[in-house]
């Protein structure tokens, strides 16, 4: 239960384990298409979608080094691991970043956006996150969005494990550029990595004069749309495996999947703290939790023993959070059971090691969860 | 039979479609260590190698843009679709190219190299090519290590269809970067590339100053090797079958690999002449082996014809090749039975198609050559 890799669904795996088709066929192309058919709908967009063989890192290179020219300049939204990394590749690449910092756990001001966009008024365009995985917010982006719609900047969202699994309407929301990875609510193995780019940000990588990429040179990857197929070699049987995932995420509709979603983050969030622990995110994102452990306790003994002892892995804490924290994941083919066990585990682990829990309040409150939003039609996802 | 993707042996196919593990675990840094030996013996390197989740081309861009300065000078030597990406790629990053140009099918002459680099001291490096795919000729890398060695500058090789097919040897040799692909004779799926790096190649990336890259930071790679991971969550998949083949490349010996590679290959030119067709490749290498089509055939409509009709693939040409040649590659899992066949095909399509052929020659032809060389030991590698 860790925010990526997740499970991956045994159709999938079975067109892993085929033996490899050539890149270069009809059979291919069609597969190609229908895969870009279906990351549209995931990500609601009508507009281009081009896939990477990269990892997600990958993505977030080519939505900086295509579209901000060396000396120019970027707003920067940081608040996690993630988000710094955009701040990172910016300054790799000689760009000047205005960095907006709030301390980890809390969500971006739109109103501070906004304000920004007004002083540095030769910004190019603002760098920001949807699931901060290291924290567990959820950012609002809508909003953030309606902040930048009117500066006429570019919008570039890290969705790389919020996409598919929350709430992200790329067209609707004003989102130039949408970076999101295979492994997370995708439900195949990482190596691929995607990009949904607007028009306005096609005008914009067009205008700039030096782009220092080859291999992530997003002008090459829509050239190639055309067939459709990408410009160099893909990584074929992961493309194979997506044709699968996505077939089921699109008969489902990717609402439903969000619906599904929010109702395990929300039973999880109530059952953490109906065991009295913290939650880390003001603002939690629905695709994982990320939750202080309580005071004395041994995090790195607990998250060992609910692996070693229930078999469930959790992920620990990232960079500040490190030790302090562990994060629990709902994204991709988990269902409320497995919402069930984590919660029983977590609870039996405590309890075993002197901390003072009510066994079975945590999965109680979870249960409630789930018994009030049955009319949301929250069904399993379990193929 | 096409030069990339090869077939993928059904042990590794097993791997890929078991459910995927996580890569910051003890489990897959086993795995990884592992996979690290296995590829310096095939590579022939006691130095670094990294894994890139790329294709080829992006490990080419690695070691383009960590490697030489924006206004650098390289030597670029050309003759072929990949050999001239070394040259679109340098451009791209602002470098400025000596391109040493030999028609297609040439091979590149050691003393001409010898030659520029005296006249272009100031290059940083010499970038240049094992195994054409375009052209199906292998260069004399030995040679053309030998000519580099006195200068002191880096020699690159592209050796993404060539290495663990034919001889190669990167210590000993001279190569400071050698980058490989996974989809050719390492005969998994596309998806991880590599790039092998001497400690002066190290010497050379840290002292550029600015290199415009974040996710093909080779630095960031090479500090993780302590762990062993990757920076970024790489293709865990692709990792765990790539063991599975490697594993299967080592306990045969790469030098064995390379003279049943060799044998396959001299049988297979041996029985294209002997239906009088005409190669490609003056200096033709051990992994691909591309013929002109007679004057007069309809190439196009013989590769249809010996796909629907035998089911075998065979690649047409590239550039200025495309509709004069075809291509058929003889790495990874094939054996003397498939060049028999695939010739066989090749024997019967002609006729078929009004080309004057003796039934037969060119299978005949082929197996001269493996029953002369069946003293060294050729056995097959179907497992």
């Amino acid at each position: 239960m860790t925010p990526g890799p997740t499970q991956v669904p045994e159709r999938a795996l079975a067109r892993l384990g085929q033996q490899v088709i050539h890149h270069r066929t009809e059979e291919f192309r069609s597969l190609f298409a229908e895969v870009l058919e279906g990351l549209k709908h995931v990500f609601q967009t009508r507009h281009d979608v081009v896939v990477l063989t990269s990892s997600g890192t990958g993505a977030m290179e080519a939505a900086v080094a295509n579209v901000v020219p060396r000396g120019g300049k970027a707003i920067v939204l940081e608040s996690g691991k993630f988000s710094e990394r955009w701040r990172l590749i910016c300054e790799r690449f000689g760009i000047e970043v205005v960095r907006y910092e709030v301390p980890w756990g809390e969500p971006f001001d739109p109103a501070e956006v906004a304000r920004l966009l007004d002083v540095h008024r030769d910004a190019v365009a603002v760098y920001t996150t949807l699931s901060e995985s290291s924290t567990g917010v959820g950012h609002d982006i809508e909003a953030i969005g309606r902040a930048v719609g009117p500066s006429g900047k570019l919008l570039v969202v890290d969705a790389i494990s919020g996409a598919g699994v929350m709430e992200c309407r790329t067209d609707a929301w004003g989102i130039d550029l949408l970076v999101v990875g295979s492994q997370k609510a995708l439900m195949i193995p990482p190596g691929l990595a995607f990009v949904a780019v607007s028009p306005a940000a096609w005008r914009q990588i067009e205008s700039v004069a030096q782009r220092p990429v080859f291999y992530f040179d997003l002008l090459a990857y829509r050239k190639s749309l055309a067939a459709p197929e990408p410009p160099y070699t893909p990584a074929i049987s992961l493309v194979r495996a997506l044709a699968e995932t996505l077939r089921t995420i699109c008969s489902e509709g990717i609402e439903q999947v969000w619906v599904r979603a929010r109702t395990l983050a929300r039973a999880t969030r109530a059952a953490i703290e109906a065991l009295g622990l913290q939650l880390v995110a003001k603002r939690p994102a629905d695709g994982l939790t990320a939750v202080y452990f309580p005071p004395g306790l041994d995090g790195p003994k607990f998250l060992r023993r609910v692996e070693s002892r229930f078999g469930v892995k959790l992920a620990g804490g990232q960079g500040p959070l490190k030790g302090r924290a562990f994060r629990i994941a709902h994204m991709g083919l988990l269902d409320e059971l497995d919402i069930v066990s984590a919660i029983a585990a977590i609870e039996l682990v405590l309890h075993e090691m002197g901390y003072p829990v009510t066994l079975g309040a945590g999965v109680a409150a979870a249960s409630r969860v789930f018994a009030d939003s049955s009319h949301d039609s929250v069904s399993s996802s379990r193929g």
